[in-house]
């Protein structure tokens, strides 16, 4: 973005844009999970990246459902919110040395992600409606519910690992 | 991060770099909501963005109150992650010519930006009681609820405008 100055004249344009984002995003998630699941040494954690990997996979199909449901060829737009999250993640990642440290910092990673597609997909199914296109927030809704328990299990990771330390 | 490879050997100095992470990431955004506070054209939107600047200088100092209560001199570290939220958030800006749709593009980038405060306390919290540090955990779990509240104010926002346009 920022190089054609002005070109977002509606809040469909915005729409648009936005989907563009979210599919970048997307694809870029499926590109970083296989290298997470490869650095987890929780077995849970591990497998939790396994399914997010293949739930991504149905994400980005449902966004080219709403590309074509709403008229647009399916085409994603630079992010530069997904690629910090992600540099962050890589980097914060090849600077933990522990294997038990490493996990926490993977979890708090995967829930920076999620909590980006969270916001995302929040307002992409508020816009939908405004647009009068509730049958596109529907199939946004769906990606969202499965980021938001995505979200929920890592959480739960993150507390048991303080239960375990209290025990 | 990443200049010093294996530099985080354990969940304290992991949780001391997050802390550094969250406090780069409050500062910028202290600088960025004066810009979106002239931008936005809703009275309700200007005004609520007027109010988290004030609670973003309180959480700053939350953050400084902590890092000593830890043992630590208040200090930011790079955040590449809230670094491309802020530019998504001015590239998007720039390039929305109508207002009501300008203000929309405003609230999307700052539910971008309160997500990634709300993951990030989230997980400081979640550490903080690992190390045994309740007392930490209870500071930032005030910076945590004003960014949930933020994000909930927005939401509210994003929704009238749904709700006026089906009226």
């Amino acid at each position: 973005m920022g190089l054609f100055s002005k070109d977002i004249k509606s809040l469909d344009d915005l729409f648009v844009h936005t989907l563009q984002d979210i599919y970048y995003a997307e694809q870029q998630i499926a590109k970083a999970l296989p290298d997470m699941i490869e650095k987890a040494t929780n077995r849970d954690l591990s497998a939790g990246f396994k399914k997010h990997l293949e739930e991504t996979k149905g994400h980005i199909s449902r966004l080219e459902e709403v590309f074509r449901m709403h008229g647009h060829t399916p085409k994603g737009v630079d992010c530069p919110a997904i690629d910090g999250i992600i540099e962050e993640a890589n980097d914060i990642a090849g600077d933990v040395s522990d294997k038990s440290t490493l996990d926490a910092a993977l979890i708090a990673a995967a829930q920076a992600v999620e909590h980006y597609e969270i916001t995302r997909y929040g307002t992409l199914i508020a816009w939908a409606k405004e647009l009068g296109r509730p049958d596109c927030a529907s199939v946004l809704e769906k990606n969202l519910q499965e980021e938001k328990a995505t979200d929920e299990k890592l959480s739960k990771m993150a507390m048991a690992r303080v239960n375990q330390k209290a025990a």
